[in-house]
């Protein structure tokens, strides 16, 4: 029963640049919500390794934590190229990820990484604006892995709209997917909404279809780390399989993204690297297969929220 | 990389009743694989608490169970009101346990419930035989949670098919859900499924959906713990989902269930009672709800697989 006073985590406890060191500071989310203890990430390559190890995770976040790395490297007069191609290459998925960084290149400097992660932010507030508009009153939401301030470096996108439409009454209560295998929905996800006091109750990955056929879903609204100009969208694996069953049971599925996750240079799902972790992650003693996201097709998603607003199909279209 | 010598466990091993003692002595399936230790229950309130708790879990197993705990009662000389109630109670949604008690009453003794036992696992064989018939060279098959040896006291219903698709050289693989919260997939099938040499892999439930996407999935089967009259099978929460997403995907779902599974009382699954279970098994942290069971709608199952033969709908009269 123990609530934080504070609703909403700064920006900086999430992800910060130190000049003073220097070093690029990550909150652990690995270790949250039972020890709440930073890594501090002395050089690009270490902030690499954070995201690759998931210190700190979730497409946006990733974005801004390799801007404030490739400030690092500059900071520390490190080769910018080796810096870059260390930072790119630390998780596939996630198209933030090489946008920031092209967006970092010409000027590798810790003002226009702040610059750009409090851009992130707010584009989480102007989503969140508009996905609230997709709420009725007493909505009974679901949501899968945390899209929350973690992922996007403060706010939320998938929570941020969570946040707005419970700031108007709009919320009754939150079905948080766990998420397996690593929890970040019943660790992170089910956090932020305690911390924000949103009510909300964790669930089985494999519980959400049962408690749609019971009536008890309203809408699910995920986040996005890589949308292809189509409309199909990569997300945590699991977030497909509710597309699936939202659709069979006519609850409408919303994708909260901020642009920097959009990829106009891939036509389509087809296209996105989907990465597979270590195995080990679901189970040392037998055989396994842990792929980490999956591929939503758009004609499963009712809406895509981005800071523009709210974008129907055909999201070629809409997306442009 | 470690294989058991055994190609599947001797009925004895998972349940027996020991007249010397007396006791009923359950292979306990909490602490599978890691260690494989045994639970001795002295009384029949003892194997009650041993099925509530789960150290023997699966619907025909805990019927097989209760009608061991009701023949020690009877030895004992104790209260056999009581000591059926207590039994009856234990869990509410496998009907296997009113079955097998009520094929006790009249005559709780030893020698009934090692029949009642025998016939169960004679029964899957049967089942195995006939469910084998779906299967092609090839085929890569999909299972939830454990319908093993270990839950129907001894060869398997859904685990069965697989041993018997796989001694005539069609089964590729098997996914194998790990079956959120208690792993009974990555603990226990996995398990079963690398003692009898078939090749497998775990997954995390909510990446099924996605791997049916690929195209990696050619049918579903799994155990049941109640069929009502119409077909509708409740099963272990998740299988619901599963038999949507098979459905999207056009991929056969099978249930494997002996006839002591069967519940003509109840002419559909809104009858039939879930367990919600307690919310800690998911997370102590956070609110949390626990449904153990769900109920997939008859129309969503291709076939369902008794050890009468292979029944299509409509279930009413083929189940008849």
């Amino acid at each position: 029963m123990a609530s934080s006073a504070t609703a909403e985590l700064a920006p900086e406890r999430i992800v910060r640049l130190e000049e003073d060191g220097p070093a690029v500071v990550l909150l652990d989310q690995r270790r949250l919500p039972d020890e709440v203890v930073d890594v501090r990430c002395a050089t690009a390559a270490d902030v690499a390794d954070a995201i690759r190890d998931m210190v700190v995770r979730g497409a946006p976040a990733i974005g801004v934590a390799a801007a404030y790395g490739l400030a690092l490297a500059a900071l520390r007069g490190d080769d910018l190229v080796a810096a870059e191609a260390a930072l790119a290459a630390s998780r596939p998925t996630a198209v933030n990820l090489p946008w920031a960084l092209a967006r970092m290149r010409e000027e590798p400097t810790p003002e226009r990484a702040r610059a750009l992660h409090e851009q992130e932010v707010e584009r989480c507030r102007m989503m969140a604006a508009h996905a609230a508009e997709l709420f009725q009153p007493g909505t009974r939401a679901l949501t899968h892995c945390n899209a929350g301030g973690l992922a996007t470096g403060g706010y939320g996108s998938a929570v941020g709209a969570l946040r707005a439409a419970a700031e108007r009454g709009l919320v009754e209560r939150v079905l948080v997917d766990e998420t397996r295998p690593l929890l970040q929905g019943a660790r992170l996800t089910a956090w932020e909404l305690e911390q924000a006091r949103i009510p909300h109750a964790v669930i089985a990955d494999s519980a959400a279809g049962s408690l749609m056929a019971r009536g008890e879903v309203d809408l699910v609204v995920t986040g996005a780390d890589r949308i292809a100009a189509n409309g199909d969208t990569a997300n945590k694996i699991g977030t497909y399989s509710l597309a699936v069953l939202a659709a069979h049971h006519r609850i409408p599925f919303y994708v909260i993204a901020p642009t920097s996750t959009l990829d106009r240079e891939t036509p389509d799902g087809s296209g996105i690297p989907i990465e597979e972790r270590d195995p080990t992650e679901l189970t040392s003693r037998f055989p396994a297969r842990n792929p980490a996201f999956d591929v939503t097709p758009a004609p499963l998603i009712a809406a895509i929220v981005t800071e523009n607003g709210v974008h129907h199909a055909p999201y070629q279209e809409s997306l442009a």
